[in-house]
């Protein structure tokens, strides 16, 4: 068995969070592609309770939830680049961050995309209250992480790069220049840096796979 | 200024988590009270984001969100008994454990405790399934963390205490003995361990508490 192996899905960015994460470190591991529609045996052995990727295999035990497995790697192999900075409140501030991305912007940000109609401009108006909280975070500043590649910026993959194309595929435009403007320097930073394109999903197949999600999830077809 | 000022509620389970882990820590602070229907300029001023309560100032440096603050704490004060486990596999563990209290046990309860009629029912059924796998991971075990209090009992003040009084206020019954026979065996470990028991709010002030919450929120009047 591999030492480490890593079970995911090209298509999700919390599976992209883990594999960014281990190319920073310059672990190297196994990666296992899993068929969302037919979870593998081991998927669902490791994930008993949620069930989903990304789930890391270290000697063979399993980590999931994709943030507990950033903190997991960064603590485990101490070489190379930290994801979290070392002074407890500066590791405090990436933390709110990363859970402000994940259990307000995600969810806000996905209602605006799958709803329609009335709805949809409520959920729209919802979600751009908490993106310019984040347009305000990253304004002055190169990367969330500062100069350096951090915590935030990893789990923040979803907002650099999907909603470009989401907006490309599905036409519904969320995060423009001129109601986030350091939201989009940064996003242009990212998707641009040697480090992010190179662990970003292939364009035409993400494209490929929203509008299929997307036929699938939600309540309008477009 | 304190040099640790806690910006509380004596009422949240969020708010306990904090003081529980300044204690375990043995750290100094002052505490201070907020009414939550008139939140104080400071509390706005150190959690403009979400605007509540708990707020940990340590050397006029803001922290907000309890599992946050915790870590923080656990990081800060590195004398005393550790929140969370050294080993990084068993610190993942625990961390998983709190998300899972937090994203999925709590909200699934409060549905449960705030609908009615069919709604509740089902509500229920959904809270049990996640009640089951928590009961699951406590068979065995005198705590959460093992013999010593860790993160995973800090975060889960909510399921210990909140529910025995919730059942006799408003006779709405979750975790039963039947049902959940480890969870059951972990509460009553919980309310007369030393510890904790001096950190839980007085059962008649929270009662009372808890029937003005549930007449204000709830969609039906019991």
């Amino acid at each position: 068995m591999a030492e480490v192996k890593l079970f995911g899905f090209w298509g999700s960015p919390y599976s992209r969070r883990v594999e960014m994460a281990l190319k920073l470190k310059g672990v190297e591991y196994e990666y296992v592609e899993e068929d969302l529609n037919n979870k593998s045996p081991q998927l669902l052995q490791y994930n008993p309770v949620h069930k989903k990727v990304p789930v890391l295999l270290h000697n063979g035990k399993p980590i999931v939830e994709s943030l507990v497995i950033l903190e997991y790697i960064d603590e485990t192999w101490g070489d190379g680049p930290s994801i979290l900075p070392k002074d407890p409140h500066l590791r405090a501030v990436a933390r709110f961050w990363a859970k402000f991305l994940d259990e307000k912007c995600l969810p806000a940000c996905s209602k605006a995309y799958l709803s329609a109609g009335e709805e949809q401009l409520k959920a729209k108006e919802e979600a751009e209250e908490l993106l310019k909280v984040l347009d305000n975070e990253v304004k002055g500043k190169k990367l969330f992480g500062g100069d350096s590649i951090g915590l935030v910026d990893i789990a923040a993959n979803f907002v650099a790069y999907w909603p470009v194309i989401i907006a490309e595929t599905l036409g519904v435009e969320l995060i423009t220049k001129d109601k986030f403007p350091n939201l989009c320097a940064w996003m242009d930073e990212y998707v641009n840096s040697n480090f992010f394109k190179e662990h970003l999903p292939d364009r035409d197949k993400l494209a490929a796979h929203i509008r299929t999600w997307f036929q699938k999830t939600s309540q309008v077809k477009r």
